[in-house]
């Protein structure tokens, strides 16, 4: 008889994340004790022997609760069962900035930065399923900012942050997998369920105050009444597709940045009015986007509807003077090329 | 004193419109008695003989209601009374294909049509406003199929379809103008109120049998309360930055198909592999999303799931013999090519 259908379901799931991973090296699991990150520390323990690899397990104990701590050890100690070597926690600290979601991330990913780069692990494996991904795509949505705003959670990414050991410089890059993108979270609480593993339920995930929780108990299930089943899955879909596509057009927009740059008289300044003119909108904006921000235009204040009043300096210009942007940026034409300035 | 707000708002939407439309031809704007196209017939009527256009209105009675010729007569009244002229009504019958939303559209589009061609108009102008665009990008997240079924309704479209009178082929081609997608319902609504226009509430607009009634009434309403107010906005937002990445992404994968077929020996067959390596995924998938169509494949039923496992053929080639798609469509790769046939 074979495992549970669940448990096979993510075993698989991460057999396909290890097979894309250089040989050999550690692999680490970052397990909250949630049912996702449990089942995953479970089918990591499982499958990363048999493919050649130790596998170890960290908690982060963010400290925000009564008792943080003895939870973390709790589940120490269940990832120590399940043969993670080594199990351990790291405590943070958790700022304020950018609101108490973000300030928690933040730490987080610090930590685990930190305990990869320490114990030269080739790849920290993240519990994050398909609700997780549409919970994000539709965070993503109120921002109504495009493609990249809707591309939510990437399966796979690397983050170079943190200073390196002397000497050392691949280790300044962590990967990470997410492997269960596919999976729904009712999987990985079967998967769970018939392992005999009790998760652990964050009171975090039910407090209203969050965006993500009220996007969870709300605004999902009302999308699901309205379409029909299977919104979740089709909100995942979306993402991946739509990751596909900012990809290949910022990767465009890079290429003709460049070229409406070095099209030019020597020591030219800006960028050539008749090569954005030549562009697809969407390429274009993507490209006055960047240079706004490469002045020195807060990425983040930046809007569609400020990129659009640069947009007709090149093709709608009907003699305006120039754009003001946020950050104290001004965009202006001169000569054929356009140009960014401070005020 | 200057007209209320909302009158000016939705005639200066009007006029943008106008702007952008060649000289002298008649205008038409199709008229429901609801609140938006209401407004928005009204503001033709003030704004298209300024513009030096004579303008028109039609309503389509769709006869799906009791009394629906009644109410037919009564739009047309108002209509001649704002000074549209000519202001009629066309009797369609409604099918059942594809639903009864879908069977209602067409009948109207096809009706539209034809009065459109008769009148010679040079435009029709209908009374989509934001709400209805942000109802139609959560209805496209439903489907999951990419940038395509998120952009929305396009504020300008060209339909061809419909035979045309002998040698007058131009005639064939009817243009539709969505002037109001920027605009949310609330101002049409206090533009006929400023107006002492009454506008009539579709009964169908309240039916929850309508996927659409119940986004509008479920789903956006959960959207606002878990995401806060402006989701409307940044769907709609959304959309025009999708569509135009969509219609980027289009562009270059029929370029980039156009290519791979022509990379080959004379008479040759397919699409060249080598050539679909290089693309960006984004752009390699719509290549073969298109190939499969054009082999026979429908439209409808190919998804994302099918296209990837062609994707496969290519980037992740270890042998396999061919993938069936729907429709009794195979693809498979020979000598270098990348081949679509029946089954």
């Amino acid at each position: 008889m074979g495992p549970d259908p669940a448990v096979a379901a993510v075993r698989l799931a991460v057999r396909r994340a290890l097979a894309g991973l250089p040989p050999g090296a550690m692999t680490l699991v970052a397990c909250s004790g949630g049912a996702d990150s449990l089942a995953l520390a479970a089918a990591l323990a499982f499958e990363a022997p048999r493919s050649g690899r130790p596998a170890g397990g960290v908690t982060v104990d963010h400290g925000l609760q009564d008792g943080s701590a003895e939870h973390a050890e709790r589940v120490v100690r269940t990832m120590a069962s399940l043969g993670l070597d080594p199990a351990g926690s790291v405590a943070v600290v958790v700022g304020t900035e950018g609101g108490p979601e973000n300030a928690a991330r933040v730490a987080r990913y610090d930590a685990l930065d930190r305990t990869a780069r320490r114990l030269r692990a080739g790849a920290v494996f993240l519990g994050h399923t398909r609700d997780d991904q549409a919970e994000t795509v539709l965070l993503g949505l109120a921002r109504g900012s495009g493609a990249r705003s809707l591309a939510g959670m990437p399966p796979s990414f690397v983050r170079r942050s943190g200073a390196a050991p002397e000497g050392d410089h691949e280790l300044c890059e962590v990967r990470y997998e997410r492997p269960l993108l596919d999976l729904d979270r009712a999987t990985t609480r079967r998967a769970c369920e018939a392992l005999g593993l009790e998760p652990w339920d964050d009171p975090h995930n039910e407090d209203p105050a969050y965006a993500r929780v009220r996007v969870r108990r709300e605004a999902l299930p009302a999308l699901e009444g309205s379409l029909g089943p299977g919104v979740a899955e089709a909100l995942a879909r979306t993402a991946r597709l739509l990751r596909d596509d900012a990809d290949a057009l910022d990767a465009l927009a890079a290429e003709a940045g460049a070229r409406a740059r070095a099209t030019g008289e020597e020591g030219e300044d800006g960028l050539s009015i008749k090569v954005l003119e030549g562009l697809p909108r969407a390429v274009r904006t993507r490209v006055l986007k960047a240079a706004a921000i490469e002045a020195g235009g807060p990425a983040g204040t930046l809007a569609a509807v400020h990129v659009d009043d640069v947009d007709r300096l090149v093709t709608g210009w009907r003699g305006q003077r120039h754009v003001d942007l946020p950050g104290g940026i001004r965009a202006y034409r001169r000569c054929g090329r356009l140009l960014f300035g401070r005020e």
